[in-house]
């Protein structure tokens, strides 16, 4: 199992006036940690898209221990957790420096064509399944 | 149970380069949505920060059927699923003009005070307790 | 002169730590008053993209007087500057409940093609030319 | 005169319907490269808050050439255009890889106490003011 960790600062603008990151903003974080994993993998989501492939989330989720506050340091430990030609999922622990977990989270992906229309990865992109297959 | 509906056009900065609003942004439509539900029965989230009440999220999640596009009406159906002096429960329905789902969610909330330790509302402020069972 | 006036309560999720909206969150209200300036004059942002013409951004300024708070209801008064068949000017003036300003602003904006090659508005599509016309 | 240079990958969720960056965004950048700025002589924008000190934005402004696109890497070059003990200016110059300038902006900040009261640094925080200094 490849765990990836994604290192990160808070920044002011993600704060909201409870003091801490506002809880929509974790789902952003996940989406800058997964591109990591992938592109530390070789897989650049942008060149995904150019071969005319999407990773729409189909379904995301958010567990909030403890707010992550400004200019804090984030560790976000991810994980491929389950991968198909069908669909693919991420696992997500945000950790600050002292290795405790603020959130954790997950974010489920189907695969789709230009037009949006599902596609089995299996088939219609053997080479880029085989790369997936290899992160998890 | 109260449904409230909560109606809201798509912005354009709220989408994304897949041309569909960016998936984190649904939890800022339910904060604006759950706000609205509350509102309109005479709690204003504003007066309970005010009172040293804070609601912050401990869970979300979301699930996405298909993208809303920028300029469509959405219709945020909301309710309270669960309410407790402890936390409190509200479910989502994105709805579109036709009346097709588009996303649904649910968020979780506990109270706390103004140094975020738990509180139960029931003993905590019984007044505010009472007002959030009306909304159930 | 036509001004058109925009209201909307401040969210939450627009706050920062300071307590006030971030000052990069009056950009996207901007944006939205022009879209809501446009649309009460007949014309749809949504329906010129699908024209083939876009309107991005130039140049954008805004100088900052008194944040606005969470919850606060605000009417941003939007009136076209500037129109010509390269380019459109917009100027904005935030105000509150009382009719303080809070915040004043300008974007400037070119029209393109979908290749983003800058075009005539005149020549290109005349009958929005003079729809736009219609709106200084 | 010190030049900052903060590098930064171009996120999905900073990317609109138009493929690019939207223009609101380049905002948080230039927090992004101004709190780097500051950071690295020294001087760590929580701290100044927990002295007691906000440098809330009194103007911003910005001029977009060209787009950033997703996953592009920018370099925001950052430098201390105009500082006193009552304000402070920064002016930015984003790059891409290849050099070439996409956008460029300025925001000025005024100094406040913890009630949002102006305060000259000079008197108010002569060690601060000094540390700012050396930064111009």
């Amino acid at each position: 199992m490849n765990t990836n960790i994604y290192a990160r600062v808070v920044q002011y603008y993600e704060t909201d006036k409870m003091g801490v990151v506002h809880h929509s903003k974790y789902f952003c974080w996940f989406e800058e940690a997964r591109t990591d994993l992938m592109a530390k993998n070789g897989i650049l989501y942008r060149d995904m898209e150019a071969m005319g492939v999407m990773m729409p989330v189909t379904k995301a989720d958010c567990k909030y221990k403890k707010g992550a506050k400004y200019f804090e340091k984030v560790y976000i430990h991810t994980r491929v957790e389950k991968f198909g030609g069908a669909k693919m999922v991420f696992a997500y622990d945000v950790k600050n420096q002292e290795g405790d977990t603020l959130v954790t989270g997950s974010t489920e992906h189907c695969f789709v064509d230009d037009n949006f229309a599902p596609v089995n990865l299996k088939k219609y992109l053997p080479s880029l399944y085989e790369k997936l297959e290899g992160v998890v």
